[in-house]
C-alpha cells in the first residue's frame, strides 16, 4: 500500500470512532485533528469534505460491525442455529465494533433528516444487514430447515428491528434488560415458529 | 385559567411541535418565536431557560402520545385484545400525536448524551409507557387471560422495543413495512404464547 493510501486509511479508521461517538455535527475538526495527530491540511489533503470523510468512516465502521456480528457463523451448518448465533453475537461481541456502538443505529438516528448523502448510507447499511439475514433464511428454506410459510424478508426485518430497537433502549436505560429480552424472544421465535417441524419419520430417525 | 397561565400553555403546545420535529439543539429561538408569534421576552417571561421550556414541551407531547395510543382501549375487557388494540393504535392513530412523530423515540435519540435533564425525561417516559403495558399484563394474569409463565415486565419491554425499533426503521426507510411486520408479529405472539390456554372444560363451555 502506498504511503498516501496508508495515511488515508489511518485517518478513516480514527475518524470512524469520532463520528460514531459524536455524530456528524458533533464531530469537530479539533477532535479529528487530535485523533489523527494531523493538522487540518494533513487530513483534508485526502478528502474533499467532512461529508466525504464521514461517509468513508461510516462504511469502515459498518464493515467492522457486520464482520463482528457474522464472525464464526459461516461454519454453523444449520441455518436456525446460525441465525441464533448472529443474534447472540449482536449482544455479546462488541469488542470488534468501532467505539460508539452500532454504527447503523447511530447513523439512523443521527442522519435522520438534514444529511441526504449520509442518510442514503444508513439505508444501504440497513439493506446489507437485512440482505445477509434474508439469504440465510432462504438457504434454510431450500434445505427444509425453515418452515415454508416463513417470509425470509419479514424474518430478517423482524430480527433487525428487534435488535436495533432494543439496543436503542439499552442505551437510554443503561440496562442490559431490553436487549436480553429481545434476544431471548427471537431465539424462542426461531425455535417455535420459524424452524420447520420435523415429520414423524424424521423424528423417529433421529 | 388565568391569562398568563393560558399564554404559558399555548407556548408549550406550540413549542412541543418545534422541539419534537427539530430536537433540542435544532430548535432555534427564531422557530419558537415564529410558532408562538411572540418575541423572545414574551416567551422567556414564562420559562427560566430553553431547557425548562423543552422539558415541559416534551411532557405535553408525551402525554398526547400516550393518550392517543391508549384511546378507546380501556373499554376492551379482554386484556389480550386490549394489548392488540394498543399495538394497532401505535401504528394507525398518529393524528393525535404532536407533529414530528413519537416524542419518546425523538427524545431517546436526540437527548442520548449531553443533556441529562432531558435524558431523565425520556427515561421516565419509557417507564410510564412500560408501566401501563405491564399493569395490563398483570391484570390479564390475575384474570386468567394471560399465561402464568409470562413475565409482565418482559412482555411490556418486548412490545415497546419492537414498536419503537420498527418506527425508527420506518422513518429511515420511509416504508411502512418494518412497523407492519412488528405489529403482526406481536399480535401472533400474543395469541400463540401469551394468551392462557383454555382448559378443556372452558373450551367446551364456550
Amino acid at each position: 500500500m502506498r504511503k498516501g493510501e496508508q495515511t488515508r486509511q489511518e485517518i478513516i479508521h480514527k475518524a470512524a470512532s469520532i463520528f460514531n461517538q459524536r455524530g456528524f455535527d458533533g464531530a469537530a475538526l479539533s477532535d479529528l485533528m487530535r485523533a489523527t495527530s494531523l493538522e487540518k491540511g494533513g487530513i483534508y489533503r485526502h478528502f474533499n469534505s467532512k461529508q466525504q470523510l464521514a461517509g468513508e468512516a461510516f462504511d469502515y465502521a459498518w464493515q467492522q460491525a457486520l464482520e463482528t456480528r457474522f464472525a464464526g457463523t459461516q461454519e454453523i451448518t444449520n441455518t436456525i442455529d446460525r441465525l441464533k448465533q448472529i443474534i447472540w453475537n449482536f449482544r455479546d461481541r462488541r469488542a470488534g465494533v468501532v467505539q460508539g456502538g452500532c454504527p447503523f443505529l447511530n447513523a439512523a438516528t443521527d442522519f435522520d433528516d438534514g444529511n441526504p448523502a449520509l442518510r442514503t448510507k444508513a439505508r444501504r447499511a440497513f439493506n446489507s444487514w437485512l440482505g445477509r439475514l434474508r439469504s440465510i433464511a432462504e438457504e434454510g428454506q431450500s434445505r427444509g430447515e425453515i418452515h415454508p410459510g416463513v417470509d425470509p424478508a419479514e424474518l430478517a426485518t423482524l430480527i433487525v428491528t428487534s435488535l436495533e430497537g432494543a439496543l436503542m433502549l439499552e442505551r437510554l436505560q443503561r440496562s442490559p434488560e431490553p436487549l436480553n429480552i429481545a434476544c431471548r424472544h427471537l431465539e424462542q421465535h426461531l425455535d417455535s415458529s420459524v424452524r420447520a417441524k420435523k415429520s414423524k419419520a424424521q423424528r423417529e430417525k433421529t
